[in-house]
């Protein structure tokens, strides 16, 4: 089968690679339908956060179940499912704690820019769509494995409530999907902090109620000049970098929330700051099991279409050029099709 | 009249002052019957934290009002009444918010180490007393000034919850407090880190059903083989130093809360370590006016007792020996009796 493999910074390629297949009992392996790639594969593809060379790549995906081992007992072969970037049993502390991307457990996808995956712990990890989806429901399907629940997963954590003011820092595909869970989550206001206009537009269309160009302390500035000088109740950082936590905390009225899903990036916390600004923290992996069979309702519903965030489609066989794009910014994220 | 005044880090000075008087319409003046040295007094008395030179220092207080300014409506004369140590408007977005400690027309309280104390803002900075206490009360009405609202703070800001663990790192007048504070608030296991055997048995007696001795990487071992591997739900970290505050990061289970109310010296998040970790933080100067009205009716009706961290009770003519005996450890915390 073929699937991408990390060789060097800037060198993605795709090659044929053994089949994966089932190894322990708990495994499945699925047939991909749709991959993309990940705003933090490109930590790598830019030699920024080291990756090993000459290793499958890739930890979002979408497919058919082909094969389970002999103790899986809730996915079949044939179902489409969904699974998350970790695996997880669901089943330990933290799993039931709704940590699941801590699951004592936990295993990372890597891999899955392929047209075969294994998915370890099977049952605890994919979730299973209510029947066959329709092709034009695969991108949105294919968010929820990541962009989509990582969104979802700031909002969560930030607090996001029913008529709260929130903000978001990011405006890449995660960034967009958390206008998206805010506003499903009730927030009566959404500031989008974008300055790329197609951005601004998917964040308009995804219920962003108001946008901001400015960054830093401008940026700041103008969030509290918005909200009678407090700061917004949650804001959601989707960037990871220092600059972007520090526009975050500065923008959250005492007593509100930062989410933070940004996977940090030199980020530095001054401790101080935090302490007097009376502002709540909590960040991570997102821990996107918890949050599948919810968000699975919404998109077969057609109540969120997160899918619009892939702004390309490519053949698996063009992944060196999907890197590319996303890497030049040419593209905000790109689905590829096995 | 007399009041205490900071002249240099190791000397502070018992001296005759003018009186307050009412400045503002909205000030009430206080005569003093109780007040204290506070950990936080310490970091000025050992110069590691700068305090401007023959300022009078304080804020902790309880006493009986003498008089109030035109505005002042719900505060009366002969009252006996409880501030926190920030004045507060009480009825600003951040006050109603609950997080009164960032008014926005705080006004930090100074020289309340003192015979007479104005108060700034006495509608939303001070809460009346049912009637006058008896004696033996008025300690514990004093902690609720300062470092019981605090304690108080640290459990909410952590989240803790009816059958929680919780750990409470420190055990200064603050972290016996907070034990306080979670065993008032349903904890099921409060674990208080102490290796003093007079706070432990004190801790023991405001509700921790565990000592541990060890800290560092063994105290956080200790909690981990306490919890079944995971940690704990909520900790209290209540030193502020940065290992105490690592130790709370990391005796936290993920999707668990750490609240921090030590004032931070010298602590350094890392920032990669706390995303990974799954931890809620929350910190910050105590609300203690959101408080205040629960925190009386508890101690007036007898179930909570925190007036037993003072171990020393001086007049305040005393107030440089108070200093030295916080100072070299030999009191948890002096009492003042103007």
């Amino acid at each position: 089968m073929r699937g991408a493999v990390f060789h060097a910074p800037g060198d993605v390629r795709l090659e044929e690679r053994p089949a994966p297949t089932v190894v322990d009992p708990g495994d499945a392996v699925l047939r991909t339908v749709a991959t993309c790639v990940c705003g933090s594969d490109l930590w790598y593809y830019r030699g920024i956060t080291p990756f090993p060379e000459s290793s499958p790549i890739g930890h979002e995906y979408v497919g058919v179940v082909e094969e389970v081992g002999g103790e899986v007992a809730t996915i079949k072969p044939g179902q489409f499912v969904i699974g998350s970037f970790f695996a997880s049993d669901n089943t330990c502390a933290n799993c039931r704690a709704g940590y699941q991307s801590s699951c004592l457990h936990r295993e990372l996808m890597l891999g899955c820019q392929a047209e075969l995956v294994r998915v370890p712990l099977a049952d605890g990890t994919l979730v299973a769509t209510p029947g066959e989806p329709a092709a034009e429901l695969v991108p949105t399907l294919l968010t929820l494995s990541d962009v989509m629940g990582t969104g979802w997963y700031a909002a969560v954590a930030a607090e996001v409530k029913p008529g709260a003011t929130v903000v978001v820092v990011g405006d890449g595909a995660v960034g967009l999907c958390a206008v998206l869970a805010a506003a499903q989550l009730g927030a009566e206001r959404v500031i989008a902090m974008s300055r790329h206009e197609t951005r601004q537009k998917l964040a308009s269309a995804f219920g962003a109620t108001d946008i901001v160009t400015e960054r830093g302390d401008e940026g700041v500035a103008r969030v509290k000049d918005m909200t009678d000088g407090v700061g917004a109740d949650s804001v959601l950082e989707c960037v990871g970098t220092h600059e972007s936590m520090l526009q975050a905390l500065r923008s959250t009225r005492p007593g509100g929330n930062v989410g933070f899903v940004g996977v940090p990036h030199g980020a530095d916390l001054p401790v101080e700051e935090l302490f007097y600004s009376h502002v709540g923290l909590r960040g991570g992996p997102a821990p996107v099991r918890r949050f599948l069979p919810d968000m699975i309702e919404r998109a077969w519903d057609g109540r969120i279409d997160p899918g619009r965030v892939f702004d390309l489609t490519l053949p698996l066989e063009q992944v060196a050029d999907a890197y590319r794009a996303m890497d030049e910014r040419r593209a905000i994220k790109v689905l590829l099709r096995p």
